[in-house]
């Protein structure tokens, strides 16, 4: 990375969706591309997409753009999608099942490598080739598997206890899908995937959609 | 509503969590609550939450806090969830099976009451109670259940279609779970709910520990 210092998460998730395009750029066989188009496809301003590819230094040409390659391979770089992330999932209800075989997380080079409930009912099941496993494997599960991330998927009165555990076995990273805060310690990451507050933004968006901020699209993000 | 004016949409998402917070308080039995007591269930500072909340007008008492209960009655009229919105979902598929059976949804008030899938294979097949419809009754079923949210869960190649189809039959809102854009007319809203993207924050976060905007806590929103 070539400039120092952190970077806002808005941007991040900026990256995610210009890296996006761009791929869907390349397999279209196009080989530059502008700030006005990015911005066009992701839903940014011009400018915006400017400040935010300066990030990686100089790489677009006055006269002749960004070149499609080398910006893909720099916000892959950047997002640290160089890698195979090794992902634990917890919770085998009917999220964690959509999870299990959600093609796109392998694509984009999450892999779900394990899969636990404490449901003794469901221990033993196989789903999309993993072995529902019991929480008192979890430790030994994410060491010996080298898994870095895990995924919440439980009821949100369970969140917490699977958090806490998920921590205590060294995952560094949790994507929580329940409708619940989850505390972490320092040096964890946590995301939240909360789809029902996804539902509640729209239908405020919908019941309000004389009196919102002005967007340049109608797209949110 | 007692201030005029647009709200911006991080409010909003903060609206959601407020609101969830809230409900779990009163579950509990609680009656009142402090601007630092809700920032600390979602992850927000002090001042935040007073400003948040200042949009109420002046629902806060020096030395006594919030109302839990009045709280709760500002927000879901606010989040327009004093209303059952008529969902339709498009895409019978993982994602999509999941999302049929979502309680949190219905919870929420958010009642998916069709399904629909362009694969004849699906047809006929019944999920949670819901028949999967070919696409050709989307628009009749749309106007005849009165629906006015959609939700896209089909591959990203379909989606544009799909929304297409979505706007043309009526609905005001959609919930796009696809990975990639769409496009839709003025007055229509759209939110995105991409779960690689949020993989991928996750990831870029654990991978850029020490390069972070500085946050509250570890929880991102």
């Amino acid at each position: 990375m070539t400039q120092p210092g952190p970077i806002p998460r808005r941007t991040i998730q900026r990256f995610s969706r210009y890296l996006r395009e761009l791929e869907r750029l390349e397999r279209d066989g196009v080989e530059t591309t502008s700030s006005a188009e990015l911005g066009e496809l992701v839903g940014a301003g011009d400018a915006q997409v400017r400040r935010d590819l300066a990030f990686f230094g100089q790489l677009g040409q006055r006269g002749v753009g960004y070149s499609v390659k080398t910006l893909i391979e720099a916000l892959r770089a950047t997002l640290s999608l160089n890698h195979e992330w090794r992902v634990v999932l917890v919770g085998a209800g009917n999220v964690g099942r959509a999870l299990c075989t959600y093609k796109v997380f392998r694509e984009r080079g999450f892999r779900i490598v394990a899969l636990f409930d404490n449901d003794p009912r469901k221990e033993g099941l196989t789903w999309a080739r993993l072995k529902v496993q019991p929480m008192r494997e979890l430790k030994k599960t994410v060491r010996e598997q080298g898994i870095e991330l895990g995924v919440i998927a439980v009821p949100p009165e369970a969140a917490q206890d699977v958090a806490d555990q998920l921590v205590a076995a060294g995952v560094r990273g949790i994507l929580n899908f329940a409708p619940a805060r989850v505390r972490v310690p320092p040096g964890v990451q946590v995301c939240s995937a909360d789809l029902a507050v996804e539902m509640e933004q729209l239908a405020f968006l919908v019941a309000n959609a004389d009196r919102q901020v002005p967007q340049r699209s109608n797209q949110r993000r």
